[in-house]
């Protein structure tokens, strides 16, 4: 019994020392997108501001590429990458809708 | 003409700087997920081998009350920080689900 207790209590520590790790990653992952959708903004008003189209397929299309391999080199799944990356997009684009409104702006 | 043909030109440039940027904090992203699995890849072996259940609700919670207030400093959306979240929890669940049918453990 002491022995399952004490198995236990090092797992249950070793659990705590993976979850510090992973908040610790969190707070980049936070603080990261927040900085990404800065930019985005900015690219958001220069778009307005020049009359750009907010769609730019070719764009997308090596954002994709470059995010794929990236991955791979990385040891994430590539198509998870893909699907984060249409994640982020759909947000970047909700912002942009809202700066359009808010500018009176053409897309 | 040539006015407006400068004013593109520079709009242009600004637009490839932000996307630099953009794809900087994209390569970030990539190795700060694939690191993030990787311990979360542990801790789901770890439950495996304790017969610990995969979910923990009390862990959930406070990661997303975390996350939020990091996002609020961070001037991100505390609504997108937590959607966020429960989109790569989604992944981190097919990843356990994966670990416990390969090692044939019960959940």
């Amino acid at each position: 019994m002491s022995a399952v207790m004490h198995h236990t209590s090092e797992a249950s520590a070793e659990l705590q020392r993976l979850r510090d790790s992973i908040d610790n990653l969190d707070a980049v992952l936070v603080h990261t997108l927040a900085e990404r959708f800065k930019y985005t903004q900015k690219v958001g008003e220069l778009k307005a501001q020049h009359s750009l189209p907010p769609a730019d397929p070719i764009r997308e299309a090596t954002q994709i590429k470059r995010l794929r391999s990236l991955a791979e080199t990385a040891k994430l799944d590539p198509d998870f990458a893909e699907k984060f990356l249409a994640f982020i997009v759909k947000e970047v684009i909700r912002h942009h809708e809202a700066i359009s409104t808010a500018g009176g702006l053409k897309n």
